[in-house]
């Protein structure tokens, strides 16, 4: 059933369907069920990729879109940061984790039939749902703002999406992506149920990599929240199915020049704090208002978890200490090294606890703006 | 052992070297075994990498340098080619194929006890070299053309490696390389005995994911030829432990224009033609004088294997059609489903066949220069 996180009214999964008609977010319930032996028996070659999971996702295997995406590398690394394992969730299809969440997405998408739909990002999400959309062919409409980098509106067309640059902010383009999906389903990724239920996988690859264990604590970037939303959902999946005892701590990252959930958090508040957006490097979690905040600030707390902010000069510095290490990463992705980095100089984290740092994109995808940054440090002397 | 190519000289593995004292290649002996019980104990997300076969290659594990490498999906996808495999070897930690070579042969660096090497290429190469290296802690010297673009030289000096830029063509940047290398040991990848021995856990993969059979016929693009040697050396290591009864054809792609090897295997000759390299969009293949030019064309001949040349037209054409089913590759990556595509045209290969197209590089790395590619097509009209 597809429930709405406001009203709790409750709608079948027949029927394409994004959100309650009070105008709330919905959220999928579905049956997770965990079996080792089959588990074992698709851990192989054939299944590197987060269908193993079949038995625990809403889409049956049969209907499966995928690129291949899921089971990447979790490496122990020892650093400034003492132990901790660092997921390489970059390692992906479009070369960022949302593949988790437009692969389950795309997929129901196809199974309602449907042959066109709107999303409005032009970061990783756009770029990851246009490609599993030309996976499934169906047709997607994408709107982005008109200063969008070329590299990720070239990648878009070539996927064969139909782009619409918008003038003004990312609100702006939001609302014009939501007033075109009065004609065509909107199938935007930070309102979409199915999305987290992908997103999700990255908890049980955590659990079944570490061993069938779960960690004590796990680092992750946000946002619109898909990482914090779908780590507590798995989790909670594998507690409820008795595989884990408890849940790990959730550690949310926001950069210092956009943290509405931070702020919030602070101020033992249960929704985000009005902010306004400055420039920062982390481009990719900048959201001034994300859509389910009361969610994401609620699931941090089930968790026993805490936010951190970063600075502009954190993130950089993380950037480059993964990059010595050999792990090449966006900026965006480096505000979680960076606050393990930060918790740890704090002595905010135990050194015996097992940490899970999530590592979120390429640093492919971000050549130009860190040629830019290195430039401007060499400029400034620094 | 390591063993001379040319005059068949053999040398024992515990000393660092890089080539035979008569200046010819060194080849690596080095018994290979497949434990089928042992892979599927090792079948599962706590190796989702290439030492899985660590029976098959010369480094131990417990030596293993590695950011979690190989175990890369393999895709059927249905379209103007027919029914054939994709190999998505592009999603590696540094976004290319390279991993696999790298992996290996920068773990027998670090067992040499080297603190310091050198390496000369600007391409996916250098930048996967230089990223083990600095997992390694390793520090790398690596030659680069002064026209080499910034945001892979960027990518290069983040992972810590010194750059030296040299004027002039890619020869003299090698040239420039071997000169320093009297100093401190040269670790060129195209001379490896040890890189070789890593990229042939493709010819692994994908006898495993076609449920421990060899397919009829793998297409690679061919500069350097790593590609082509490993497949070859990694098939014959499956059949003579008894594990596949023939080796699949291997077709090799070069552009065609910078084809030394096609056009040797056109005029039946055994040593690359010398030619004038013309601009390519395939410039990671853009090599005029492969240095084990007389092993690739032994290796595709004794493999019933061809070459085949394609046009800049065929191999922009085929990075369109491969964005339009989700994939985004490299220019150079295209040479492979160009060649399959041409190939299903000319009637030449057997629509019963089972086929494998290698896609060895992410288009991430090349956002820029493919933009201008659609920018120039969009200006052209066409």
């Amino acid at each position: 059933m597809l429930v709405c996180e406001h009203c709790a009214a409750s709608y079948p999964t027949e029927k394409p369907r994004w959100r309650c008609d009070c105008g709330g977010t919905l959220m999928l319930e579905s049956p997770a069920r965990f079996d080792l032996a089959a588990l074992r028996e698709r851990a192989s070659n054939l299944w590197p990729n987060l269908w193993r999971y079949a038995d625990a996702l809403p889409v049956p295997i049969a209907d499966a879109v995928t690129l291949g995406e899921g089971a990447t590398p979790l490496l122990p690394l020892a650093g400034a940061w003492g132990d901790a394992h660092f997921k390489l969730d970059f390692m992906m299809p479009t070369g960022s984790f949302k593949d988790r969440g437009s692969a389950v997405m795309v997929s129901q998408l196809k199974r309602w039939g449907l042959t066109e739909i709107i999303e409005n990002s032009s970061g990783n999400a756009g770029v990851s749902v246009a490609a599993y959309c030309a996976r499934a062919n169906i047709d997607a409409h994408i709107f982005v703002p008109a200063h969008a980098s070329i590299g990720k509106t070239a990648q878009i067309a070539l996927h064969g999406a139909r782009l619409s640059p918008i003038q003004g902010t990312r609100e702006d383009v939001t609302a014009a992506a939501l007033n075109a999906a009065q004609a065509t389903f909107y199938a935007g990724h930070s309102w979409s149920p199915y999305f987290i239920h992908g997103v999700k996988t990255l908890a049980f690859e955590l659990w079944e990599q570490l061993e069938f264990r779960a960690p004590d604590a796990v680092i992750v970037p946000v946002g619109n929240g898909s990482l914090v939303l779908g780590c507590c959902l798995g989790f909670n999946e594998l507690r409820n199915a008795g595989m884990i005892d408890r849940l790990p701590c959730l550690i949310a990252v926001q950069a210092a020049r956009c943290a509405p959930l931070a702020r919030a958090w602070q101020q033992w508040m249960d929704v985000p704090v009005p902010v306004n957006k400055e420039n920062t490097m982390a481009e990719g979690i900048a959201i001034a208002a994300p859509i389910k905040g009361r969610a994401i600030l609620a699931a941090v707390r089930e968790t026993n978890g805490l936010f951190v902010t970063v600075a502009e000069s954190e993130i950089f510095n993380a950037l480059k200490i993964m990059a010595k290490i050999g792990l090449y990463i966006e900026p965006t992705s480096a505000v979680a090294p960076a606050a393990l980095i930060k918790l740890r100089e704090q002595g905010e984290i135990d050194p015996a606890a097992s940490v899970v740092v999530e590592l979120t994109g390429s640093g492919l995808k971000s050549s130009e703006k860190i040629s830019e940054m290195l430039g401007a440090e060499v400029a400034g002397g620094t």
